[in-house]
């Protein structure tokens, strides 16, 4: 039973809060039973758990969580991030908000089978506001790393200034996608050059959006229709997961 | 030009960080150009203005910021409410974050014409976090209060447990208001007999999601597919979106 706050665990925890030091240990914090369940559940070894009343007084744990609330326990795990794969993944780019990456991740997580992406001047995900705004998907989809000229397959950005909607190119994909089985394209459209390989969904930051390079290098664009009286835009995670639903749904439907 | 910290002006503004003092006075104050702007363009006349600069010197208007990096300028307005109205609208049980309650009152303006209708339990959509969240949907499309049991319409619960997609019960609801018009109905789909007036997506906690009372108190219920592997939700405000995105293309299609 840890009884004193200068203990190596403890002070390892309130090291973690801070990026830097999650960098440089590669290691981050999980607060809550239902995050170090989640990580168990996902088959992953912590370094080490604490449990308040078990390892470590309560009040000293109490003290290092990141919560108002305090926590009854901790997990710490080393960092863990994957390749770009799967048929369906989301690329971010500038995406600062930790919230935001980490309600994307969980998305992710729930729509296609790829990972996260995360591009230049993303939220670190493992930080303590990320991995709990994931809910724990962060530990059953590891986020990947990659600019966006590492990215292969159909690049497809959402972009409130384009003129096409998700929902036509969602379904010009997926025809696309069943012309190359040889299966009969059902309805009229018609296979892009450019639609092979796995769908990566982009998307920029809240208010700049994606820059220029990105808009000009993908292989398509599309918006997701608002009101005229509506706002230019929806919260960049929103967006992404309505993405994820209907681009999901129309390669499910031509699979 | 405010020179003194014991103005009555910054003495509100720090009070309307507050929820007691919010719903005491009516008031609540939105910082930064953007959401001022959003204001003006809504047609809304503020209380007062106060212009880092201008008005007030800038450090004493950074010091009644809630934003971290302090706000060149800080509105404050009176609460306005709206009463639940639309073809489209949202309830929400229990939603506690606020950047979860703004997060929806900014979907809701982009995808339906109806309110969020917050029901009890709700976070306070006029706190500093929802006001931002809602990036000034709050004052375009201002949120409507009122228990479970005084809705009207259709009552159609997000329910991760529910036997069938968002999609079918969608498409159901949308042929159902062609019958009612006389239109053909396009597809096999039949019309249920409580698909009348205005339909309410209605979305719970995070955790607990909607109240037994409620769950039994709806005309129809629906799920987000997602993957088996995958989490057990999403969060309520990409829930929100993603139903009222589909919900509202359903409606649109068969308009």
């Amino acid at each position: 039973m840890i009884r004193s706050a200068d203990n190596d665990k403890l002070k390892t925890i309130r090291k973690l809060q801070q990026k830097h030091w999650r960098e440089k240990l590669g290691l981050f914090a999980a607060e809550g039973e239902d995050l170090v369940q989640a990580a168990r559940r996902a088959g992953w070894d912590p370094e080490f758990v604490l449990r308040a009343g078990e390892d470590v007084e309560p009040r000293l744990l109490a003290a290092v969580s990141v919560l108002g609330s305090g926590s009854r326990v901790i997990g710490v795990y080393g960092e863990r991030w994957s390749e770009p794969h799967g048929s369906l993944a989301v690329y971010l780019h500038g995406v600062e908000d930790p919230g935001n990456v980490g309600s994307v991740i969980r998305s992710a997580h729930g729509l296609c089978d790829g990972p996260v992406i995360l591009g230049p001047a993303c939220a670190d995900p493992f930080s303590p506001k990320a991995v709990r705004a994931s809910m724990g998907s962060v530990f059953a989809r590891p986020p990947a790393r990659a600019g966006f000229a590492e990215l292969g397959g159909t690049r497809l950005a959402l972009d409130p200034c384009a003129p096409r909607s998700i929902a036509d190119v969602a379904e010009e994909l997926a025809q696309a996608a069943d012309a190359r089985r040889g299966a009969p394209a059902s309805g009229a459209g018609h296979a892009p050059e450019a639609a092979t390989g796995p769908v990566i969904l982009c998307l920029g930051a809240e208010r700049e959006g994606l820059p220029a390079e990105v808009l000009e290098g993908v292989d398509a664009a599309a918006r997701i229709p608002l009101r005229g009286d509506g706002p230019d835009s929806l919260n960049v995670a929103m967006a992404a997961t309505v993405a994820l639903y209907e681009v999901a749904n129309r390669m499910a439907a031509h699979a």
